[in-house]
């Protein structure tokens, strides 16, 4: 038997790998080193610049927390605007919701997109829903125009090394803030707080976000394939408190694998070394 | 420079390597190969049959949430049973407790303390504490003859496989139950639900005592250095609810790095998944 195994650096020290049942794809976009592998355990797995982008183990609790947590939130959302997101993974969780109205996706890569239609079809199906509107752009340039139309903005971005970078500086969260309506969310993906550079990363990320917002909190997720396991988002608004009566949100019978109302408050409730990585962050 | 590497199999298909500067110990005990390395991003490791027991960098989100979660919710306290426990990270944050008047740690490998006296001494130092009494004995015999004498009985084992079998057994939840006072708690290491073979264990250890006790939830953390980085915890009663009122916890002022009492609630919170399994598991 081919003993094939992928390995992702989770920092210079330690290292997570998976045995690999084929490589499905490889190549270079004008952007960024694209795989797919097929793996024993977690099934198909995106990997961008060579890191774990989604799994289809546990794609579920990522896309979960980044669309349920804000529209729990603020039933009212209707126009959404999502960076990154190429695979449609944070569409499909979107698409859930009837009041959502529109969807727009701006995506940097195209190849990421044509990638996952192929290989990621039970998600990439979201890209079909009319409501829905993918742009090949920079999103960083994209905001930049905006002004008072969302009332979510959803930052899928890669890690801020590369192609993301622009998606983690204090111009695109005040830009951001301007493209969102009056009781506009922002919500992002935070990096981690375990290893060092990733929390660096948390803690530019929450500083930066803090001086545009008037509410800024974090909150995580148990997400395995990610450096930890351990996993944040950022949670910014113009008004609305995230935490508050959610309980609306289960007369909506939206069949979910991870989030709960139950766990919508106990996802805020960091661990006391993260508190204090991110009242240092301000 | 030596590029030295340690592996764990997380599952059959998914491993976990750290980065070694050096092997401090290595040897056979009657019971378990046990191993020191000194590592690059976690300290000092050490692991049993080649699993990893603590980390230097984490030990401190596993023994929290084995201890203040149970003394938050039970300040009156006394008398605790600490099953496992040989490296002394347990007891040392009992010992914090002045309330606590005697830990008894029942350690079946005497190798265990004596490596983790030499190797992780800011940990091994509760076992000079006057209230710590340590025997070198089998956990699931030394319980089958107590009776109505302990508050708190903390299963800090080993994977059920190997020495620590008997600690998930129908059998020893029983003599547990019998061994503690009319309000009192267990709280028991519980494997992850994310790797099938975890997953599995966790099910059938909260089935077992789901039968033995009135009261029984599972918590979560953190933990970055076990299988999935998704780490339960049993918590099991005669009368008392885990989600009480557990404010008077923060007038103790006792330093912590995980455990806050707003998180208390937030570890019971579980992801839809995981309530799933244990409903299952009923």
């Amino acid at each position: 038997m081919m003993d094939l195994w992928f390995s992702e650096y989770h920092s210079e020290h330690v290292r997570f790998s998976m045995r690999i049942k084929e490589q499905l794809q490889s190549f270079q976009s004008p952007y960024q080193q694209i795989d797919v592998l097929d793996t024993y355990e977690f099934g198909r797995v995106l990997t961008l610049d060579g890191v774990v982008m989604l799994t289809q183990k546990d794609e579920f609790i990522y896309h979960e927390m980044m669309t349920h947590v804000p529209m729990a939130i603020q039933p009212t959302i209707q126009n959404v605007l999502v960076i990154g997101a190429g695979d449609g993974g944070t569409a499909s969780r979107l698409c859930k919701y009837k009041t959502i109205t529109n969807i727009d996706i701006v995506e940097i890569d195209e190849a990421v997109v044509n990638t996952c239609h192929l290989f990621f079809p039970e998600i990439a199906n979201s890209f079909n829903d009319p409501r829905v509107h993918v742009m090949f752009e920079d999103g960083l340039k994209y905001v930049r125009t905006k002004e008072n139309i969302y009332d979510l903005i959803i930052v899928d971005s890669t890690d801020p090394f590369g192609p993301g970078e622009g998606l983690f500086t204090k111009e695109f969260y005040g830009n951001c803030f301007n493209a969102l309506r009056e009781n506009g969310i922002l919500v992002n993906q935070m990096e981690s707080p375990y290893y060092k550079d990733d929390a660096d990363a948390m803690k530019r990320a929450f500083s930066r976000i803090k001086s545009r917002f008037p509410i800024a909190y974090a909150y995580q997720a148990h997400i395995p394939t990610y450096p930890s396991g351990h996993w944040m988002f950022g949670y910014a608004a113009k008004t609305k408190q995230p935490l508050c009566d959610v309980s609306a949100w289960n007369t909506l019978d939206i069949k979910t694998k991870y989030y709960t109302t139950q766990l919508h408050a106990g996802c805020f409730a960091l661990p006391a070394y993260v508190n204090a990585m991110l009242e240092e962050a301000q």
